[in-house]
């Protein structure tokens, strides 16, 4: 079973977060590699992203990929979610977990911008 | 002159800064529906949005769009962003000024979120 992390930030405000749970859910609902995808959240925001990954790996995950729902490369990116998935590979040192590249990095962002821009223009 | 004003918070670290404004050449380099394109920053960094749209007015901008690069509607999109592009719609009464949906709402970001994580995968 294939599973997907995606990670956000967390805030004070819940809607923001349960934007970010809508996300996990609306990309479930779609075809992909991936057999699950679950929400997780660096702080202000449950589950924590060593729960997320918990969760998945006790639901039968035998490959984890976590992906920063991020847009800039800044100290959480580079090192507190890393450090937070570091945190989980002692305890489940038989499955593999790996990082994607955070959504900033993403060429084709581009092309979603132009269409944001050009269909309110 | 068609303008893109691209609008991000700003940050302490500059080189997240650097990001937003080397995005928007990039954009610039591109084939678009818009003959220039601005970087704006909320706060900490500049130019500020209104000096941004100011900018484009004075490059002979007859038509802007200013689009949120934020993933979630928190404050700074629902109000902040909005009022900062008020304060100059007096002084450029003559330049239509138009707020595009912030990046979260595009449906196509699922598509690139499951391209980043298969990549890695």
């Amino acid at each position: 079973m294939k599973a997907l992390v995606l990670v956000a930030h967390g805030s004070r405000r819940e809607a923001s977060n349960d934007e970010i749970r809508e996300l996990a859910q609306a990309m479930a609902r779609r075809n992909s590699d991936f057999d699950k995808i679950y929400p997780g959240f660096l702080e202000l925001a449950e589950p924590s992203i060593p729960d997320a990954i918990r969760t998945a790996a006790a639901d039968g995950a035998n490959d984890i990929i976590v992906m920063p729902y991020f847009l800039s490369a800044g100290r959480h990116v580079v090192k507190d979610i890393p450090a937070e998935v570091d945190s989980v590979r002692d305890e489940l040192s038989n499955i593999p977990i790996r990082l994607a590249p955070y959504l900033g990095q993403a060429d084709e962002l581009i092309d979603i911008l132009f269409n944001q821009a050009e269909s309110s223009s």
